[in-house]
């Protein structure tokens, strides 16, 4: 379903979108922004345009809390009384708040309209671009509802970092390092190196996660097996992140994999015979690069948490794993009196 | 993607239904029922398996207002707060907004989880059980959001439409009509003999409608092209049924779809060439059967409301007609004053 040559990159990026919404197959053009993206993403983006056809801007509030029911039902209103029809496409500026969003509006409008994305953070670069999950959250349950369905392209424009907050930088080179620990350990090691701090990702960099995720999603779309390596640090990551969203404090996706991925990779000395030393290394790099970062809540109220992960079986936890730097298990069952004991090492001090 | 044989008939209906909710593969079972479907038709179901895995009763109000995004998200929230998974399966009983709803439901909660449908009325027999469109309209514009998906499969029981009321087994013939008028003189000639206020279709005619619905829906199941066929009857009579559940004023879809055929048949002999005998004499069967049908609104307001109809390309009016008895045209542009004109022939004496 997937297919690397969906994202594009650059110049080449920008030539194939003028060429596609300038296509008159497309009868109304609908962008979905942020306000930060409206501004510093989108603004420019028309600028290189040397015409648009017929179009919208719909935008919606910065920040996880508009990947809601209330949000998505005005989008659909909004589609509805612009008179978009099957015909229309929309394009999606923004993080994966807005792609997920946009992604997930665009496949249930009139049952379901065509749909490229334009990812902004390095999250969205890396993840969200690639593998065609969408969705909102339920109340603060991320992604309970959504879809699976590709964009028609994504382009990925490096220039877009430049203007991105430093926590968001980091958060998403949380999924990069997450691409080398479960798939290629030579690109850890040079992610290990790479001060995040004080340089932007150029595209090589980002080129290689898309590859990396592109070939994991391209065995299994529908995330019946192998995908599910993706989740490595995820079980607890979104634990984390699910509290912090519910009690309003702040703690960004890429910061709740890094903790996650401190535990699970723990978790994966007993459960997938990863070695010692090798965890002890990645536990390392981890925690220094995110040394700042703090969790809100308890192990207990984590581990509550994680009784919701899509993941389980019958209420039994599932974990991706990696036995080794650059391989991931996945579908193991871990006890939860292990999870709590990996849970401590996240604590702040 | 759509096969004939997802769509079971009488026991071998049931014995498949009770082999597959026996699976263990399946962690949960959640029934979709209205009051009247939960009383009439689940119950009696229930009584014929031996025993019933883990499971759940969501039942909304019966009637097309439950198709609305106010009941969906309530679904996706019970259906989170019940703990169901992705190995969940939703079993919808009922008509085609039953149906509509719960597959929308199966289909995005956690991206997708297995449905199958029980339909119980002659309109969803017929119709909804067959080409895998669910959806909820936005305020009173119909099936404004959702999704092409396929039930893994569809189970039809006869004994189901004994306790349907006189009105709605009428409603429903109005789609099987429909398939003869687009698809098979000989299956038309048949029906207009048939005395629906009197007696209940039987197996076998069901059957030949989902097989007409079937051979159109295998060629373009999502409704590119010969698709559209199915729509005869359809622009018209959205109109009206949007409407008049706008106003609060009872009008059924085949109800609506049959006053909708009378237009669109005398617009087929301007724009596809339907002979002017064949088409009195199908306007005077139709008006026959559904003589005392009323419609609210006048043809200015219909007019208006064809405007949103998803087969429009660039705001122009495209119709699904009738070049003969037994084959459809598709596409065909048609001018606002004749639409109008067309509509006089329904207006109430």
């Amino acid at each position: 379903m997937q297919d690397n040559n969906l994202v594009k990159f650059g110049n080449e990026a920008l030539e194939e979108f003028k060429a596609l919404v300038m296509n008159d197959k497309f009868s109304k053009v609908f962008f979905v922004v942020d306000e930060n993206t409206h501004e510093n993403c989108l603004i420019p983006l028309v600028r290189e345009l040397p015409e648009l056809p017929e179009n919208e801007i719909l935008e919606v509030e910065a920040g996880e809390g508009s990947k809601s029911t209330e949000v998505l039902v005005q989008l659909w209103h909004a589609m509805s009384e612009l008179n978009a029809d099957r015909n229309s496409l929309i394009v999606n500026v923004g993080g994966g708040m807005v792609s997920d969003l946009g992604g997930f509006l665009a496949g249930t409008y009139m049952r379901g309209v065509s749909f490229v994305n334009f990812p902004t953070t390095v999250l969205a670069q890396v993840d969200a671009s690639v593998g065609g999950k969408t969705g909102i959250n339920l109340d603060h349950i991320k992604n309970r509802v959504g879809l699976f369905q590709n964009p028609l392209r994504t382009f990925v424009i490096n220039d877009f970092l430049e203007t991105l907050p430093q926590d968001e930088r980091r958060s998403g080179f949380a999924e990069m390092l997450k691409h080398g620990l479960i798939a290629d350990k030579e690109y850890w090691n040079e992610l290990k190196e790479f001060d995040i701090d004080e340089r932007i990702p150029d595209s090589l960099m980002i080129q290689k996660s898309v590859e990396i995720k592109s070939s994991i999603v391209n065995q299994d779309f529908k995330e019946q097996g192998i995908r599910k390596a993706l989740n490595f640090g995820h079980t607890v990551g979104h634990a984390l992140e699910t509290l912090a969203l519910d009690k309003g404090h702040k703690l960004l996706h890429g910061e709740a994999i890094a903790l996650g991925m401190i535990c699970e990779t723990h978790l994966s000395i007993r459960y997938a015979g990863l070695k010692v030393d090798e965890a002890n290394e990645i536990i390392e790099v981890l925690k220094k690069k995110y040394s700042n970062v703090e969790p809100t809540g308890s192990p207990e109220e984590w581990v509550e948490l994680m009784k919701m992960d899509k993941k389980n079986v019958n209420g039994e936890y599932r974990f991706s794993l990696i036995k080794k730097l650059g391989e991931a298990v996945i579908n193991v069952e871990v006890k939860e009196e292990d999870i709590l004991e990996s849970l401590n090492l996240i604590l702040p001090l």
